[in-house]
C-alpha cells in the first residue's frame, strides 16, 4: 500500500494520490492521509534527533515518493522565540513568537512551495503558476527557479512593491491584476490549458496543505510535544490553520503528542474579516466587495475552504478577531521594541492577542504561540516599475511586455 | 579554572576574560581561549544531536558563564543549501551556499551581537553603543531591544536605508555619520566615558568575533565533520574569516574535526580592496581615501585586524579576490535565477567564485561554500528620513534631533 493517498473529507472515499487536486463527485474536497503504520516504522521521537533542520524531516507525513524530488531552500524549523518581558507585563504564563519570518523567502509560504514544487518535480512538471497577495508568488518563483522550472506568477495590483521585486529577481513570469487574489486566480484557470500551467493555488494541489502542516509538527516537536494551550494565526485562506490541526490531528494519532488541541484563533483585518463575521453569524457568506483592507496574506474575502476553518475553531473553542490598521501598526513599533521585527499579518497576531488577553479570553496560565508569517521589509513602500498589468487572461496573452 | 580567559596573541600572556578589549602591553591583541579538557567533558559529536537549532548549541565554546544570560532571539544553525545545477554547469565536485540573511535579523551578525549582548548582559551593561555599515547596527538595536538595554547606533550617512529603517524599527537611537565606519567609531570612542556607553564595535569586545565563530563550528558540523576545500567570504573586517580559523583550529583541537583547513578566500569590491591589495605587495598598508565602492558590509578601508586576516589565507594557501559593482549586480541575477536571493556581499562571493574557478584555482574536485552573509532586500534604494545626521561627537551632542 503506499505510504499517501487521497480522502474525501465528506463522504470518506479514497484515491489515488495525484498532482491536480479536484473535487470530489460527491463535492466534498480531497485531503491527504498516510497509512500511519507506515509511518510509524521510521517516525519517532528518537529517530527525529538525527534529522535535518528543515521541516522535511518530517517526510513521512509529506507525500513525496523519492526523496531526489525534494526541493529543499532550507525551508522549515524555524525558531521559537520566548517573549519573557511580554509575559510579565501581560501577565501570561508563555509567550512564544513562532519566526516565519526566517524562511529562504522570508514567509511560512516557503514550506507549502517546497512541498508543492518537490510534487511538481515527482510528475514531471515544467511550468508553474500561481496567483497569491505575494508571499506565495516570491516562494513559488524561488522554488521553480532552484527546480529549474518556469513560473507565472499574478498577483493584485497593489501587491507590496518589494515582493513583486523578488518575484522579477527570482526571473518569474509577474503580472499584477486588476482586482483582488480570486480575480488573479481566475486568469490562471482561463489559461492553464492553453499555457500547459500546473496550477499551484491554495486548495488546487495538495503540497501547500501538506507543507504548511509541518508549522504544527514543528510547534509540537519544539515544545517538547506539549501542546499550547492557544495558537494566534493571521489567517487569509486558513491553510495555515487547517495544516496545523492536520498536524496536531496526526501527531495524536502516532501517540506522538497528547491532550487537547489547542484553542486556535484566526486574526484578521477589519476590513476583509469573512471569518470574523461567519464565527459571529455561524456560517459563511461570500464577500466580493467592500474590501478596504491593505493588501496583506489576510486578504482573501473568500476562503476557499472556509467552512472547514470555521468548524476547526468551533471544535478547539477558538474565536476570530478583527483588528484595525492603526492596531497593526502599533503593534508592529511595539514588537520592534521588543527586538521582534514584525509584518503586518505578524503585528496582527500580537494585536489579537492583547485584546483578547485583556478580555480575559486568553488566561494567566495559558500558553500562547504568536506567529510572525513574513519579514517586515517585505511591505514597507516601493513602486513597482516595469510589470505588466491586466484584467483578465485575453488581456494577458496580448500584452506586450508580458514577463 | 574557568572555562574561559584572555591570551595574547603576540606575547601568548594571558589573563582573565574581561567585558571590554584592550590591547595587551606587548602590543598585542588578546583573543579568548577556552580550557579544552573541560569543554570535552559535555561537547561531543553526541552530544550535539540533542542541542538547540541555534549557535548556543555550542555554549562550552562562547564566552557566557551562566545559561540565564543568553541573548536569543534564533540565531545560527542557518541552511547549508547545495547548488546542484551549478555544480553541472561550472563543473565543480560540490557548491554550497550558506544562507546567513536567515538569522532574525537578516544578516549573520546576529551572531556577534547574540554574544556581544549576552556578555553585556552579564557584566549588568545598560547601554550599548557600535559603528557599523549597515548590519552590526540593526542587529545591536534588536538584540538590546530583546534585552532592554539602549542601543546607539552609528552608521555612514549612505548607509543603506532599509537597514536604518530596521535599526529605528528596534527602538535604537540611530544616527548618520559624514564619512566612512572608523569615523562613526571615533564618535564612540570620543562619547563613551560622557555617556556611559559599552562599545560593541569590531574588536572592542570578545563577543563579537566569538559569535561569529559559530559559522565555522556549524559548517563542520553541516558537513559531518570533514571541512572543505574553499571558503569564499565577503570581507570587510574580516572577523568572520578569523572566527572561523579559529572554529576550525578549535575543533582540530577537540579532535572532532581532522584534515587540512579550507583555503580562505577574501572577497572584496574594487574600490576599497585593502586586503587584496595587501596579499599583492606582502604587507598592509593605510587606506583612509579614495574609497569609491558601495556601502556594503565589505567596504572597510582599514581593518583593525588586517595582518591577522593577511596572516590566514597564507597559512590556508587562501587568496583575495577583487570584483566589480558590476559583476556583483550580474551575479546577484545570476544566483535569482538559481533559486537564491543574495545581498551584494553574497553575489559578490559568486562572483569571486566564478573568477576563480575560470582560472583554475578552484578545481574540478574542490568541495567550495560561499557565504551569502545578509538579505537580499536590505539593499534596495530607500530614502532616509528623520534621522539626525552628524560629523563627530560634538556635533552629535548638540543635535536638536538625537534621538
Amino acid at each position: 500500500m503506499e505510504r499517501f493517498h487521497l480522502v474525501c473529507r465528506a463522504c470518506r472515499k479514497s484515491r489515488k494520490f495525484q498532482l491536480a487536486l479536484e473535487r470530489c463527485s460527491c463535492g466534498g474536497s480531497f485531503v491527504v492521509e498516510y497509512d500511519l503504520e507506515q509511518v510509524q516504522n521510521t517516525l519517532s521521537k528518537e529517530s527525529l534527533l538525527e534529522r535535518p533542520s528543515t521541516m522535511w524531516r518530517y517526510w513521512e507525513l509529506l507525500p513525496v515518493r523519492d526523496s531526489s524530488n525534494i526541493v529543499s531552500l532550507g525551508e522549515g524549523w524555524t525558531p521559537l522565540v520566548r517573549l519573557h518581558r511580554a509575559e510579565k507585563a501581560l501577565s501570561v504564563a508563555k509567550l512564544w513568537v513562532k519566526r516565519e519570518e526566517q524562511n529562504p523567502t522570508g514567509s511560512f509560504k516557503s514550506r507549502g512551495f517546497s512541498a508543492a514544487v518537490s510534487i511538481a518535480k515527482e510528475y514531471g512538471v515544467s511550468k508553474v503558476a500561481v496567483n497569491s497577495n505575494g508571499n506565495a508568488a516570491s516562494a513559488l518563483a524561488a522554488y521553480a527557479a532552484y527546480a529549474g522550472m518556469e513560473a507565472y506568477v499574478f498577483v493584485p495590483q497593489d501587491c507590496p512593491g518589494l515582493i513583486v521585486e523578488e518575484c522579477v529577481g527570482y526571473g518569474a513570469h509577474t503580472v499584477l491584476v486588476y482586482g483582488l487574489i480570486h480575480d488573479a486566480g481566475k486568469i490562471i484557470q482561463d489559461g492553464k490549458a492553453e499555457q500547459g500551467w500546473h496550477h499551484v493555488g491554495t486548495l488546487k494541489e495538495p503540497g501547500r496543505a501538506e507543507g504548511k502542516k509541518t508549522m504544527g509538527l514543528e510547534l509540537a516537536e519544539q515544545l517538547a510535544w506539549k501542546l499550547p494551550d492557544v495558537i494566534v494565526y493571521p489567517t487569509g485562506g486558513g491553510s495555515g490553520v487547517i495544516g496545523m490541526w492536520n498536524a496536531f490531528r496526526q501527531l495524536k494519532e502516532l501517540g506522538m503528542a497528547h491532550g487537547d488541541l489547542p484553542r486556535f484563533v484566526s486574526v484578521q483585518e477589519a476590513g476583509c474579516q469573512p471569518l470574523v463575521d461567519a464565527v459571529q453569524a455561524g456560517r459563511f457568506a461570500e464577500q466580493n466587495s467592500d474590501v478596504t483592507s491593505a493588501p496583506t496574506g489576510m486578504r482573501v474575502p473568500n476562503p476557499p475552504d472556509g467552512d472547514w476553518l470555521l468548524s476547526i475553531l468551533r471544535e478547539t473553542n477558538g474565536t476570530a478577531v478583527a483588528v484595525s490598521g492603526e492596531e497593526i501598526r502599533n503593534a508592529s513599533i511595539h514588537l520592534g521594541k521588543l527586538g521582534i521585527s514584525s509584518s503586518p499579518e505578524g503585528a496582527a497576531t500580537w494585536a489579537g492577542f492583547c485584546r483578547l488577553r485583556e478580555q480575559g479570553w486568553i488566561r494567566p496560565h495559558d500558553e500562547v504561540v504568536l506567529f510572525n508569517t513574513s519579514h517586515a521589509m517585505k511591505y514597507m513602500h516601493w513602486p513597482v516599475k516595469n510589470v505588466p498589468i491586466v484584467k483578465n487572461y485575453a488581456d494577458w496573452v496580448t500584452h506586450p511586455r508580458r514577463m
